[in-house]
C-alpha cells in the first residue's frame, strides 16, 4: 500500500511564495513554485523564494512540475529553482498563458533547455502513479487552473487561486461540471486557496469593472492614466474597451505592460482593435480627451513608470491639473505606504485620484467566503487542508470547512514544512521537513541565517569606521599613521578631532599590547576593536560597524 | 500697518511633525514642534524634526511656544528644537497634560531651566503684539487645545487636532460656545485639522468604545490583551472600567503605559480602583478569566510588549490558545505590515484577535467631514488654510470650505515653507523659506543631503569590501600583501578565489601606476576602486561599496 504525502514548502502562514510537493510511491509532482518580496528588514535581498532542500536530493524522484498560473507568487521561482536543482530533466506543466510567461523568465536565465509543456485543461497525462489533469478556473490573470492529481488512493485537488467568476470577461466561467463530477469520483483532499476568506459574501465579477470604468472615464476632461497589474488581461480588456466607447486612443507605459499585453493578444485572450494603441511618444500630439494611459505602478513600485509620472520624472508622460488617475487594484499589505505616497504625488500636481474606495473600479482575483464554502460542497473532500493564507486566514478557511460539514479532524490546519501523510487508515501530519526562506541576492542564493545579513542590518543603522594600522613585524611598532575611514556615519563635523582621539587611542592599544607582549595581529585586532568600539561609542552614542585592519610590514 | 504672517514648518503635505511660526509686528509665536518617524528608505535614522532653519536668526523674537496637545506630532520636538536654538529663552505654554509629558521629554533630554508654563483653556495671556488663548476641544488625549492668537488684525485660530465629541469620556465636550463667541468676534483666519475630511458624517464619540469593549470581554473565556496608544487615557479608564464590570484585574504591560498611566492618574484624568491594579508578575497567579492585560505595541513596533508576546519573547506575559488579543487602535499607514505580522503571530499561537474591523473597539480621535464643517460654520474665519494632511485632504478640505460658503479666493492650500501673508489689503502666499526634515540620529541631528545616508543605503543593499594597500613611500611598490576584508557582502562561497583575484587586481593596478608614474595616493586610489569594482561587478553582479585605502610606509 503506497502513502500519500502532501507537503507544503511555501504559502502557509504567509501570503506568497506558494510552493507544494505531492509524493506519492515514492515519485514526486511539484505544484506551483512561486516568490515572494522581501520586507525592508530584509536588506538588499531582491527575492525570497521557498526553502526547497527537501527537492535537492529527490531530483530523480520528479515526476513533473506543475504551475496553477502565471503570477510570481506562483511561478517566479521556476527558473532559480530549476537551474539550482541539479540533474533536473522532469517536465513542466501549465496552461498557455502561464507556460509562455514561464517561457519568458526561463529564457531570461538562459535555461533554453527545460521541457516546458503547454497542456489544456480537461487533457489527463499519466505521470508514474499520478495522473495529472488541470480543471479551469477564474482568476486575474487568465488561463488560470486547479490541479487534479489522481492516484489510487484518490485525487488530492489543489485549487490554486480561484474566484467563482460567472460572468468572466472571456466568457468561460471556471468548469463547476467537472469539480463536482470529481466531487462525485470522490476527492480525497482539498488544498483551497485562503486570500479572501476573510470576507462574507461572494466577490463580484470581473466585467462589473468594465462599465464603472467607463462611467469614471465619462467625467474625466483631461488626460486619463490607468494604472494595474500589467498580468491582468481582462483588466486591460475593459480599459481599452471603456477607451474605445468613449473615443479615446490607448497608449502602453512600462515594460511589464508592454510585454504581458503583447503575450496576451498573441495568446488570442486581449483584442485590440486595429488603430487603437498609439505609443507613448504620440500621446502629446492628442488632444487631453482622446488619450488613456494604461501603467504599471499600481504598487507604488520605485521605479515604475507611474511611480515617475507623480514625481515628475517620466520621459513621455507629463501630468498637469486636470488629469485623472484611476488605481484599478489595491495595494498589496505592505505597499500601502508607497501607494498612499504616490497618490499624495499625484494630488501635488493637481490631477484627480480614484481609487477602488471612490468607485468600483477593481475585483479582487480570490473568492470570498461563500465561493470557498461552494468549492467545499461540490468537491465534497474527504480530507481539508487550507492553503494560500497566513494563519489567521487559515484558520477561518477551516471554520468553513467545519460549517458546511466537513468532520473537525478531518481538517488540518498546516505549515509550512509540514508533511500531510494519507493512507488508507487515515491521514496526519508527519514530522516537519527543512522549510523556509532562500534569499536572492543578485544572482546568488543563500540562507536566511547568513552573516552578511546582520552585517548589512548593522551598516544600514550606524554606517562603519575603518582604521588601519600598519606595524612592523620585527617590533609590532606603528610605522605610519592610522588611517582613518568612515562611511554611512552622518553629521561627523567633529570629524578631524574623532579622528584624532581615534589615532590616540590606536597608539594607547598599541603601547599597552607591546606591554602585554602581544604580537598575533588576531588578538591585536580584537584589541583594537575593543578600544575603538568604545570611544566611538563615547562620541557618538551609536554603534557603527568598528573594523580595525592591521597590516604587518 | 503691522503685517501677519503664518508659516507652515511641518504637517502640510503630510501626517506628521507639526509646526507653525505665526509672526506679527516682527515677534513670533510658535505652534506645536512635533515630529514624525523616519521611512524605511530612511536607513538608521530614529526621528524627523521640522527644519526650523528660519527660527535660528529670529530666536530674539520668539514671544512662545504654544503646544496644542500631547502627542509625539505635536510636542515630540521640542527637547530638540529647544536644545538646537541657542539662545532660546521664551516660555512654552501648554494644557496640564501636555505640560507633564512635554516636563518629562525635558528632563530625559536634561533641559531642566525651560521656562514651562501650564496654563488653562479660557485663560488669556499678553504675549507682546499678540494674545494667547487656548480653547479647551476633544481628542484622543485629554487636555487637547485649539489655540486663538490675538492681532490688531484680528484672530488666527489653529485648531490642533480635535473630533466633536458630545459624550468625551471626562464629560467636557469641545468648547463650542467660545469657538462660536471667537467667530462673532471676527476670526481672521483659520488652521484646521485635515486628518479625516476624506471620511463622512460626524466620527463616533470615544464614549461609545466602552460598552463595546464590555461586551467583547465578556464573550473571552481565556485571559485578554488590550493594546492601544498609552497616551489615550480615556481609552485606558474604558478598558478598565470594562474590566471592573465583568470582575477582571488590569496589569499594564510596557514602560510608556505605565508612564502615562502614572501620569493620567496623577492629573485626575484616570480613576483606577483601589485594587484594581496588578503587577505584570502577579498575572500567573491569577485565574485566566480574572485579567485583562493593557500593553503597549499596537502598532506592532518590533520592541513593544505586545510585539514579543506574540512571538513568544516577553518575560512576565504568556499567551497561549483561548487567550484575546484586541486591538484598540488601527494601525498608522506605513504600519499595516507590522501590525499584519503581530496579528498573525498570535493567531499562530491560537489566539483569538479583535480588530477594529471586527467589532467597534476604536474611535478616531479626528473629525469627520461634517465636524469640519461645523468648525467652519462655527468659526466663520475669512480665510481658511488647511493644516494637518498630505495633499489629498488638503484639498479635501478646502473642497468642504468652499461648500459651507468660503469665497475660493479665501481658501488657501498651502505647503511646508509658504507663508501665508496678511494685512489689511488681503491675503496671499509670499516667497518660499526653507523648510523640509531634519533627521535625529543618536544623538545628532542633520539634513537630508547628508552623503552618509547614501552610502548607508549603498552599504545596507550590496555591502562593502574593503582592500588595505601598502606601498613604500620611495617607490610605490607593494612591501605587504593586500588585506582583503568584506562584511554584507552574502554567499561568498568563491570568498578565497575572488580575494586572489582582487590580489591580481591589485597588482596590475600598481604597475600600470608605475608605468603611468602615477605616485599620487588619491590618485592611485581612484584607480584602484576603478578597476577593483569592475571585478567585484563582473564576478558578484552586484556593487558593494569598494573602499581601496592605500598606505604608504
Amino acid at each position: 500500500m503506497a502513502d500519500l504525502r502532501v507537503l507544503p514548502l511555501g504559502g502557509l502562514g504567509e501570503i506568497g511564495k506558494n510552493m507544494t510537493v505531492v509524493e506519492h510511491d515514492g515519485r514526486i509532482v511539484v505544484v506551483d513554485v512561486g516568490l515572494r518580496f522581501p520586507t525592508p528588514e530584509m536588506v538588499g535581498i531582491d527575492l525570497v523564494l521557498p526553502d526547497f532542500a527537501y527537492l535537492r536530493e529527490r531530483v530523480d524522484d520528479i515526476e513533473a512540475i506543475v504551475v496553477t498560473h502565471g503570477h510570481e507568487d506562483h511561478l517566479g521561482a521556476l527558473p532559480w529553482v530549476i537551474r539550482e536543482l541539479e540533474g533536473f530533466q522532469a517536465p513542466v506543466y501549465a496552461g498557455p498563458l502561464p507556460t509562455a510567461m514561464a517561457r519568458s523568465k526561463l529564457d531570461e536565465h538562459k535555461l533554453r533547455d527545460v521541457d516546458l509543456n503547454e497542456i489544456e485543461a480537461g487533457e489527463v497525462l499519466e505521470l508514474g502513479p499520478f495522473s495529472l489533469e488541470l480543471v479551469h478556473m477564474t482568476h486575474s490573470i487568465p488561463d488560470s487552473s486547479a490541479v487534479a492529481l489522481g492516484t489510487e488512493l484518490g485525487t488530492v485537488l489543489i485549487t490554486g487561486d480561484y474566484k467563482f467568476d460567472q460572468t468572466p470577461v472571456d466568457g468561460q466561467p471556471a468548469d463547476v461540471s467537472r469539480l463536482a463530477e470529481l466531487g462525485r469520483e470522490g476527492v480525497l483532499l482539498l488544498c483551497g486557496d485562503s486570500t479572501n476568506v476573510d470576507r462574507d459574501g461572494f466577490s463580484p465579477s470581473e466585467s462589473v469593472v468594465g462599465p464603472h470604468l467607463e462611467e469614471v472615464f465619462a467625467r474625466c476632461r483631461g488626460r486619463i492614466v490607468v494604472t494595474s497589474f500589467a498580468s491582468n488581461i481582462h483588466r486591460v480588456q475593459q480599459v481599452v474597451d471603456a477607451a474605445e466607447a468613449l473615443g479615446r486612443k490607448v497608449a502602453l507605459v512600462g515594460r511589464s505592460m508592454r510585454k504581458n499585453v503583447g503575450i496576451g493578444r498573441s495568446l488570442g485572450h486581449l483584442e485590440i482593435p486595429e488603430g487603437m494603441l498609439v505609443g507613448p511618444r504620440e500621446i502629446s500630439d492628442l488632444p487631453d480627451e482622446r488619450v488613456v494611459v494604461i501603467s504599471t505602478g499600481s504598487q507604488g513600485e520605485p521605479l515604475s513608470a507611474l511611480r515617475r509620472m507623480a514625481y515628475r520624472d517620466h520621459r513621455q508622460v507629463e501630468l498637469k491639473e486636470g488629469d485623472t488617475v484611476v488605481f484599478s487594484a489595491t495595494p498589496i499589505p505592505g505597499n500601502e505606504r508607497a501607494v498612499n505616497e504616490t497618490i499624495d504625488r499625484l494630488y501635488h500636481i493637481g490631477c484627480d485620484v480614484i481609487t477602488p474606495r471612490d468607485a468600483p473600479v477593481h475585483a479582487s482575483g480570490h473568492g470570498y467566503a461563500e465561493e470557498v464554502k461552494l468549492m467545499l460542497n461540490l468537491v465534497k473532500p474527504r480530507y481539508v487542508m487550507p492553503f494560500h493564507g497566513d494563519f489567521k486566514r487559515l484558520r477561518l478557511h477551516a471554520q468553513l470547512a467545519e460549517a458546511v460539514g466537513v468532520p473537525p479532524e478531518n481538517i488540518f490546519q498546516g505549515d509550512n514544512g509540514l508533511p500531510l501523510d494519507i493512507d488508507k487508515r487515515g491521514a496526519g501530519f508527519g514530522a516537519p521537513e527543512q522549510s523556509g526562506m532562500i534569499f536572492v541576492d543578485g544572482v546568488e542564493l543563500g540562507e536566511m541565517a547568513d552573516v552578511a545579513l546582520r552585517d548589512r542590518r548593522m551598516l544600514s543603522a550606524d554606517g562603519i569606521f575603518i582604521v588601519v594600522v600598519t606595524i612592523a613585524e620585527q617590533d609590532g611598532r606603528s610605522v605610519a599613521d592610522p588611517e582613518v575611514i568612515f562611511r554611512g556615519v552622518p553629521f561627523l563635523d567633529e570629524a578631524d578631532e574623532l579622528e584624532e582621539e581615534i589615532r590616540l587611542t590606536v597608539e594607547e592599544s598599541l603601547s599597552r599590547a607591546a606591554g602585554d607582549r602581544v604580537r598575533e595581529v588576531d588578538v591585536l585586532t580584537d584589541m583594537l576593536h575593543d578600544d575603538l568600539a568604545k570611544l566611538v561609542y563615547d562620541r557618538l552614542r551609536r554603534r557603527p560597524m568598528v573594523l580595525p585592519v592591521v597590516v604587518e610590514v
